[in-house]
């Protein structure tokens, strides 16, 4: 083939798609062959490389599409007030259609249907191959060991490879913003509340979980060694493993409909806490089971000191992660106030740049942005400009919406497209099971355990209702795909998806008749107000701590730990590293005068000022980003609703809060109208 | 080597590299093999795969830092006005510095040091290879090819080779939203009133640029020949390539200074959207030209038929895309106004895809986002709440912002660390030339030729400023950079190369002093009291043409064509494509009535109402994103300056802004004061 120059220009936008779908692009990414002289034969190379990038944006505009298809629905259901099916369940269930349309209904006819030639080396695969063909040298990039049945798979079912993604799109695209958001929007005063409890659920009770699931999984692999249902090996470590990523809860279909219905606060803080923690402890867990692995000539049974030794990498991967994303978050604090662009693209590029580092030193990137986000939002928060508190905030928003609904959609496309999923009824309803007994025995004896140090009990309703709410779900599905290439892991992954299917749909659409079977009370007067113009409202926005009468609650509510570290946060931390908060000069005792002028930004003074004359007022209502009414109606609702023994101030607050509930009445009626009006 | 299962976690955040820049990731993603018997080699592949993946967080790391250090040393220069630099030039400098760091700073100490193993095959080049070692089989793809002399760089230069990027991803991932928000911020009345002469700068003054600086650069082409300093074949076609990319306008940085010093609207949208149209032009010609060459025997010599094939092919290649984005943006008008988050998500997945699918039907993505943008900015932002338009705005600001600031951060590295620079003086030297000769050539006739028509000349200081403003940018880059694989082209991209960095620097940096010179005024002294705040707000916001006192003034500065559609629109477009505009049933005879009722919205009666009320202050007001006040202060401004020749309406608008202005001196004292104290 008279081939003279090797034109870069592959096909027009395989790079745009290789951003996607890395795996399945690679494959087709056929580069063009410039022409020198004549060539028949390379223009049909051309031809088949344009045919392919075409097929490719069509597989990618099917995404899109399903993802359109799946807002505009949900958009229908938010305005009929349809309950019972969330957007993750919605986004599944058009993923399952297309997943049945693409694996039956189109006949498979690839356009690459010939087995690839094959060479030999005697040496291990390489990284990179050079190809030899008459005297020019052509570069080969390892994609991975593909066994003789998949070989069959590259001829006959080209078009579901194609859908298929790498699984590091999930853990590398899709995941850092949906964790990154979780962190950033977990500010208020509920979560840091309750931080105990959620530590405890989120460490202590995902551990259990995971042991828990780990050896009634054990118990079952065993049982199906006896039934003769087992056809490869499944090790102990295998059970551990899926113990760890299946731990990692998600409640996103719960907690969306506490958002609506304005359900409890301190539940809420409870379960988001809780699912956000958890997700970081999974994947420290689970890959810390891993490395644990191939420690010796026994591996897959138990060793104490290999133990001890992923008990160790534990705790130095999550504590690294931690103190890494947390001084990230730490550091990014601005000074660009007047140029809010500036300032988004910043906060951008720092919480990035966070996930980044933790990758090039050995960390878990997604832990580092979890822990970048939530100190992010506790200090960087405060010293962005309004503008760009607003920018930074529906930016990860619509990165998060986006990432999310397209997992979901992936998950019930991957049910049908997915090549090697192995099907064990014994396995699954063990699974199914051994999911609900971890769950108890993180949920019950540890609420027992918290409930003898806490003022506020977790009372009965609430452990039945966090037990409910232990849906799997992104991150679940992200852990197990992430490897599929043994028997015990693609059991194991059809497991999970199975799995998460059923929590999403029938615990999800189950919340609401739960809430009211569990009497867990709702503030659902306020919210038909509300249900519309709320998709983009946070309702969890920062009920900042403000000022003394803060302080106060915080003795009442929280142990001498909690109440050590916020005064020392209020008092220390966010004079030096925000502009709010009281200036150091008054905080720092007299000694420390001229350190405490230097470190005083002269906005404290003016904040000292404005933190007298309005107090709570002007904190409360600096969190809002979307509608003004939006942050009362909240606020009143967790005076409401919050079920708070009331102290003097708080008393004051209520009252407060009533009364602009009657004013948010006002508001609300005329919000009404414009919606009846599209109907 | 005893391996067992291939695991798909590579490592651990390649994927995520691998969106960024797949080149040079796909190179290093040695996969991670699982251990399932023992295996000193395979963990030490394992520890390779790690230690390559390491390096690749650190790269993309120094592009991140990189990217932050622009952006802190941007705030500065905002922040002490200064204005022969902007932030393009900025973020060259550092490209600059940084190459030259990894090209003399950091020793050649590669881990990857050792040349791959070759194997060999009779037939050609094929996009996927199996290799079989012992009996397994591993999957390989294409790459590309290499030539001898880049197989000793493979061995050298693994870390300049890491820091390339796949030239695709500027294409399809940082050229859509910067020319995508090109397009949705265009909406203005300066523009359309201008379409004519716009359009004729664009297409015909394209067109006469690319085919002056290919003649001329051919010649220069003959003189190398005779002077020897030709190495390689250089076709006719090659220098006609180099003429259609090197016309491709990119005044960015001399628009920042109009902004900032709030020069002449109408010169600001001739510059504009000249440089937006002709980006389109200059892609479509250039793959024209790409498709002329191989037609035949002759190829490099001119040919009536392949001309007109060419021909041909521009026309349906540039109205398919144009039909593709325009319809697609039509399409996307929302009802969805409750929900802010589900509109911009939306929005966001319409633009994608219609890139995706005007490449899935063989025509130019980039054309069809720009066309897209257009039309969406006309039609669908009337549509979107005014929420959403606020997200979409920022949405697509930030990632313009970022993506733009970083191809000119790698312009400036690539000068460095591209490893097949081909510097030769006499082609620079005779490119420079031809550029100007070219832009000449464009600007000159054509603004004689358009003046003869036009009821506003295009006076000469405007016609001297269009010459000066043709700087080159992204555009230029990204097709120069497509193609680099031979001698003719390597030149073209080197060449390209200084050209960018001389007109940004030197015509960029000239701007002010180039106004003042040719006498074109500017609003100083109201942009003192802008200058903070303004980086957010786009001074091009709609001033949207309102109600019959816009249709007086279409009938005097228009000409007969554009009065027609201009009408159209107006009347018929728009009320059936939004909810703004009168409503049908005004606008359509009285015949046509039963149909205008069923074609026109409720809230279009209620826009009628408004329009009659406010007329075009609610309209103005609609537009602004940022600070209300900056609106006000920019509509002022075009009274001022704009020139114009005064009819009544236009008279009474001036005085109403004239008031205006004097409220904003009010603002502006205000304004400035917070500014001091930052310092």
């Amino acid at each position: 083939v008279p081939l003279k120059g090797w034109t870069r220009r592959c096909t027009v936008s395989c790079a745009a798609l290789d951003a996607m779908m890395p795996a399945w692009i690679v494959l087709s990414a056929v580069p063009g062959l410039k022409a020198e002289g004549d060539g028949m034969e390379e223009l049909a190379t051309e031809k088949e490389a344009e045919e392919s990038h075409r097929q490719d944006s069509v597989n990618l505009l099917t995404f899109i599409l399903l993802l359109t298809l799946t807002i505009l629905t949900i958009w229908l259901f938010k305005h009929r007030r349809v309950r019972f099916l969330h957007e993750t369940g919605l986004a599944m269930i058009y993923g399952l259609l297309v997943g049945v349309i693409l694996r039956y209904g189109i006949p498979a006819t690839s356009y690459h249907n010939k087995t690839p030639p094959s060479c030999s080396l005697k040496e291990g695969p390489v990284s990179t191959l050079l190809l030899n063909v008459s005297g020019k040298f052509y570069e080969y990039t390892l994609k991975g060991e593909i066994n003789s049945r998949e070989i069959h798979n590259v001829e006959q079912n080209d078009m579901l490879r194609k859908v298929t993604f790498d699984p590091e799109v999930f853990f590398n695209i899709l995941l850092p913003p949906i964790i990154f958001h979780a962190g950033y929007s977990l500010k208020k005063r509920h979560f840091f509340r309750n931080l105990g409890s959620i530590i405890t659920y989120a460490f202590l009770g995902t551990a259990i979980s995971c042991f828990v699931i780990g050896n009634l999984m054990y118990g079952v692999v065993k049982l199906m060694q006896v039934a003769g249902q087992l056809t490869d090996k499944f090790y102990y470590t295998d059970c551990l493993f899926f113990g760890a990523i299946i731990s990692a809860t998600d409640p996103v279909t719960v907690l969306a409909i506490f958002n609506e219905l304005h359900a409890d606060g301190d539940l809420y803080a409870l379960l988001f806490g809780e699912s956000v923690m958890n997700d970081a402890v999974a994947i420290v867990l689970s890959s810390s089971i891993v490395a644990y692995q191939p420690s010796g000539a026994n591996t897959h049974m138990f060793d104490a000191s290999a133990f001890f030794k992923s008990v160790g990498i534990f705790l130095g991967i999550f504590s690294g992660s931690f103190v890494m994303g947390a001084a990230t978050g730490v550091v990014t604090f601005t000074k660009l106030h007047c140029f809010p662009l500036l300032e988004t693209a910043l906060f951008f590029l720092m919480s990035w740049s966070t996930f980044l580092l933790a990758e090039a030193c050995g960390f878990t990137g997604v832990v580092a942005v979890l822990f970048c986000g939530i100190t992010q939002a506790h200090y960087t928060y405060n010293n962005l400009s309004e503008e760009s508190t607003k920018r930074t905030k529906q930016l990860f928003e619509v990165l998060h919406f986006l990432a999310e609904n397209f997992i979901f959609s992936y998950m019930g496309l991957a049910l049908f497209t997915f090549q090697n999923h192995i099907f064990s009824p014994l396995f699954i309803f063990g699974a199914f099971i051994a999911i609900f007994i971890g769950r108890a025995f993180n949920i019950y004896p540890l609420s027992f355990l918290l409930n003898l140090g806490r003022r506020h009990k977790i009372k009965g309703n609430f452990q039945h209702m966090m037990m409910f709410a232990g849906l799997r779900g992104a991150m679940a599905f992200a852990l197990a795909i992430r490897d599929t290439a043994t028997y015990a892991r693609q059991m194991m992954f059809t497991t999970t998806l199975l799995i998460v299917f059923f929590t999403v749909w029938v615990f999800g659409g189950g919340t609401t008749p739960m809430l009211s079977w569990l009497h867990i009370s709702c503030s659902c007067f306020l919210s038909t107000f509300l249900l519309c113009c709320r998709v983009g409202v946070d309702p969890d926005q920062d009920q900042q701590p403000c000022g003394d009468n803060f302080q106060s609650k915080t003795k009442q509510e929280s142990a001498w730990l909690f109440r050590l570290w916020y005064t020392f946060d209020h008092n220390y931390l966010k004079p030096i590293l925000t502009h709010s908060g009281p200036p150091l000069t008054s905080t720092l005792p007299s000694c420390c005068g001229p350190l405490a002028n230097c470190l005083t930004s002269p906005q404290a003074y003016e904040n000292q000022e404005q933190l007298r004359d309005h107090d709570c007022d002007l904190m409360r209502n600096d969190g809002d980003m979307t509608f003004t009414f939006g942050d009362t109606a909240i606020t009143a609702n967790g005076a409401v609703n919050g079920k708070k023994q009331g102290s003097t101030s708080e008393e004051a607050l209520e009252h407060d809060l009533d009364s602009r509930e009657q004013e948010l009445l006002s508001h609300g009626t005329r919000l009404v109208f414009p919606i009846e009006d599209h109907i």
